[in-house]
């Protein structure tokens, strides 16, 4: 039996990690654990540890996050939002506030992933949960807070409808991330997306379905200090 | 030349009306005029004045309402609804209020056919142009007259979130007609169309793209007299 | 390691209860359970017992109604809807009568939803089942019962056409809700979804896909007292 | 200026008949009209005349129609059903009848496609037309008439619900023919094609959208003599 | 604790057999298993038991099957069609032949449940395994079969061409089963069903997705005596 | 006969203009133009001469910009764009600097509706035609520009890939706006929409297909002074 | 009024012609007309005119055509293929052959530019017209011509199912094109281009609905001399 | 209990190989594991063990696997390519050089299936991995061996941007493979498929999503010695 084909494991047959990232575009690299081994992820991680730099493993599964922490033992998990964060500390926070919406709490775990996206980036980042617009007055009581942010993450499924009522309020941007959340003609988050691409206030900036990652990635480029 | 087949405008050959229609349902006929050429709907507006009893057209384009107009002269026709009512006084109004919300102007023809429709079939009506969630104060400062109606009709096009926001403030049910207005990613109206069958709001019943007339006759049966 | 975040089961940290709701709509909350971990639902069901009021619990797994039960050990629950409710039994019925149909066995699950929400929120109603319009002799056979109802809810998959046949039968509204059942066309609801909302039959309120507690409540909704 | 280039109207450049077809297959060509010039259409013609044969050209404009007639002077021509048919009379009937049901007026031209494409193969076929559910009396009036069909063509848009109907009460197969009529959800004729797909009584034969030939073929061919 | 809501097992609660349809359509019943529980099906069977009449019972899981066979211990099990038959043997076959083309070994499960309810409903029926296009000799060598049938069932994923080359080459009308097998563009079947809806050879008849079972029975009808 | 409804022309009639958007949100309102009649962009026209403040006009078509500038006769109107600005002049520039990059010619109108709105509402901005991926060298060679944006706003259709290329180079949050150029496949814009919010780069923003304004929105508000 | 905003027409405004693409591709330049006005055209005839270089348009129209022939009135104009080409004589032609099967007539459009796209890039090609598989025979009688092909472009709309035909047949690689021809349920290509994706026979390689340009230019490239 | 249909693991009655194949299309066959057992699988590589002649088993599973290699134990299995080689060694490169590029890690296994296949068809191939357009440079750096390619296979999930951007770079055809990886708007491959259908750059050729084996057999191909 000539069974020597097996999944790489050894860094170079597997990946190039872009090392030119942090000087180039100013963000640390983030390491999606989808689609790639436990094995994988704990090459990557031992040459993060050897490289030095700053580095946000998402999409982590439990496994990941085991093979992750096997080589780097201090760094940061969040088993709610898959998330890896190495070094485990915060940078200091820089440039404007990022304030993370979350309609309902089965979006919590996306919103996580950006709260935490947006502060290991260097960003002041603040959480309010379920404030859905099925009550109104919840997301109305926010609007000191709202007012002081110079972005604001909306996190929604199901209709979708927060981040227009959101950016009506507001002056700064609103960065839309629709979930996977919702009965059947939710269709695994495409009716939130549609209706946030859709939306009838200008100022709504749409990711990818459940992109929490994303949604902080951006929020901390628009709340960049300038 | 064997020309003898042409579209047929002889009653008998293309349409069979539901004379039972209102005995068995409560309601008169309504004649959809799509696809049907004026000569047809002219034999039917004939029918209707030997027969008597009350009749919409609806989705009627110039054509179709110059050909029921020669029949039925004083029949009432609203051309931005695209409908004509025979007899052109609505009834007497009877049951609860029916009030139509319109969230933006491009959707006035939409919500005019549904207004017109309750109220030629017994409702009291009212409507409300422009209250788009984009601007939240505008639908707020209507909760009395709101929360008056024994339904709610709310017409949207864009991210279809005016529903859901008006579900969550008041006791009477919603009818939510998505309308086609919108960008690109608003597919001919799917995307406030699936909004609206999300709705994080319990309370929202949901209706064909553009169907003003249906949500008027739903609005008509749930607020007729108990 | 530094692993010291975790999905939250303090209640402030993942939910704020709509405890307005009751007064403002008139309608008790509903915990949608999908995307809840068990702790959470029990820390809101602690909530409930602590607060009063009564509270339907959704799409609950059996791990959910675990949690629920411990903290309100006499809620009734119904493992095939999916359901708990608490205060167990359902307060007087007033307003008119609420009639469930269901197409097939296979659609018995969300209909009984939709059956037990409106119980739960004070209406009278009743179950049919597989009534198909494959054998269209076992609908027409409760045309009686249907014409006493104030509101008649209509439970299909595959085709979706039983609400078009009930609703030209009837004076009632009909509240249709597709559900996921079929072959591969049905596109996991899709077809039904399509079919109710373009009925030929005007008077067709459309919900979510297997949505039998938005079904139950718009019912309610629909026959409250004038 | 090199303008030698021009869609071609030789026929030998354009198409290849299929003489073989009616040997072959036992029933006679058709070409469809749609993406051919009225220069190629008439071409296919005097080739037709030539070699004798029955033909039904689908899918014509006037404009074709035109240029056929200037070939084939006697051919029949059905301008709502935009077909012509050479020689113009049918054969004479052999085989089982088929009979045609239209939904509604809207999809009339289709319907009679399918008849006269039924009827110019060699069947005996009729067309009963408006008997759409939201009046289910109207096609239980005509139970008689369907018992003696060997095939039901039955022609809908919207949603697409008769052919289940219809089929439940029958042992003929029912050949179902989705319409692209109706409201913006109807998405083209989606609608009714997947309600046909997913019908609960098993028995229904679907074919494409507004393609009435198709299905006079197909009834034509199962309503063949033994 | 109130958990007395359980999923229920009389038949009266759960089911109405269409009693009426073997005389009324002249095909026994079929009872569809998904969505119905073990004990649900075992109902069923009871029923039957006692009442006589032959029925299929489709979409059978092993677990179902055991509950059947528990009640109708002589019933037969086709595994790879997940389908149960009583009484075991099928009747005399009547009427003309019935042939089940399988493009390729993925398809086998979809083509023996056609197969077998052609049987079952009393045709004779014979099955010819991967003749796919991509090796078009394989067809063409069954053309003398496919000549001697009354209809052809075709049975294929992936492209879906099958069809429109075998109705290509024989006068029987085709029932094509498109087939959930493929890489991701084939979409769960959608590949093979649009294919097969606008097939270029005329005489074409689909079904839902994997429906086998409604391929059968239409193929039974189409190829019963006159 | 009763022709008495028409499509309104009094402002109160059809539209609740947003007085409180420019003090709210910091932005002025924009007139969307599609779906409303000029008799009624003209209503808006006159309020808006008499109130004062800035406006812009999207969605313009050339009777919509004749009946504006038949009152506000020193607009701006850019045919191109479908725009109108008023006043003409855009108020000076503060804040970052946006750089419009436009993928291929066909793109051009919606680039420049970006380009003109974000100019409008106060932002220094710059427009790069024709620097698709087809050529790298194109956007290659303007690295420089885009080092100094505070945001870029990329529009392209077909694949859009573009935005995932910039944003791998830059800084700067990406604004991406698909559109409907193309060929068949790219359905509308669907494909640039799909690929642009599946962006292997982090920081990139999506709005609508063909939503120049909305991109110029969201741009000026990225790039606000701190 | 203040109306200087206009499409602009200056090269350099809207276009950067890419110079580099015959010596970096091996291939020249094709300008895409869509989306482009007659005035734009007409600038990129005058730089190409200047510049040399041998250039196709594509997509054109008569406007386009007129436009471009006016500057360079010895360019080539095939009105069915929408396509120019300057010079107009193709170069001599190495490689291999690539040979253009056409399905149908109406799908002679997209054939032909395939056709002269390949011409024009240096191949020797030949046409093939109305193969599709509903008579067998056609394409069968071509095998000799299909062996001696080193790529083989197949345009086919409806079931797309030549190229999965063909490929079976073949040593060479198929190049397969999805026409937007056909009823209803192709929409506008889509089943064509699944049914190609998901051909059952490997070697098909599919571009893009009704781009003949782009099947033409990889045959072109595949055909190439080694 | 009649219990004797199984799922059959003769080979005629599930299976017939496609024997002439390989003189027939130069290339030899492939067995698609998806949706047969293990034991149909191992009859086949009894035939094939039996008959001689090399084949590729593609989708296996461990099971697939270990079913093959206990008829065939030399063959060679590629876990992470889901891939086994009979016989293990592929024959000597003849043709031109096949390149494959991977995006991700997570496209690996589509690529080194698209690898494998190529190979064992007999062409020299690489593969070069992670060279998404996040960090353009990386498949910048790889020009020169683009160069020396006779055509390039691109793998990649997300926006699929790559295989524009190599193939505006080189001269050689590019075949793209969609994959199935990314966050939930991808909708499992869609958005890259699109994104290649929809290249800007002329020279892609498409196939199904994941399909590494039609790819590599598609490169094979177009690589052939001329």
């Amino acid at each position: 039996m000539a069974d020597d084909w097996q999944p790489p494991a050894v860094l170079a047959e597997f990946a190039q990690l872009d090392h030119d990232r942090g000087p180039r575009r100013g963000y640390p690299e983030a390491i999606y654990c989808e689609g790639k081994t436990p094995a994988q992820v704990a090459a990557i991680a031992v040459e993060i540890r050897t490289r030095g730099g700053s580095t946000l493993f998402t999409r982590a599964t439990p496994d990941h996050a085991k093979a992750v922490l096997a080589e780097l033992p201090d760094a940061a998990y969040d088993q709610d939002a898959r998330m890896l964060a190495w070094p485990p500390e915060p940078p200091s926070a820089v440039g404007g506030r990022v304030v993370v919406l979350c309609a309902g709490t089965s979006d919590l775990a996306v919103a996580r992933e950006a709260l935490l996206t947006a502060r290991h980036l260097g960003r002041e980042s603040e959480l309010v949960v379920d404030v859905g617009v099925a009550g109104l007055h919840r997301v109305l009581g926010k609007l000191e807070l709202l007012s002081s942010a110079r972005v604001i993450v909306v996190v929604a499924g199901m209709d979708g409808a927060l981040p227009s009522v959101v950016a009506g309020l507001v002056t700064a941007p609103v960065v839309a991330v629709p979930t996977s959340v919702g009965y059947g003609a939710a269709f695994g988050g495409l009716a939130p997306l549609l209706s946030m691409l859709n939306s009838c206030s200008p100022g709504v900036a749409v990711v990818n379905i459940d992109n929490g990652y994303g949604a902080g990635h951006l929020a901390a480029q628009i709340a960049a200090p300038a």
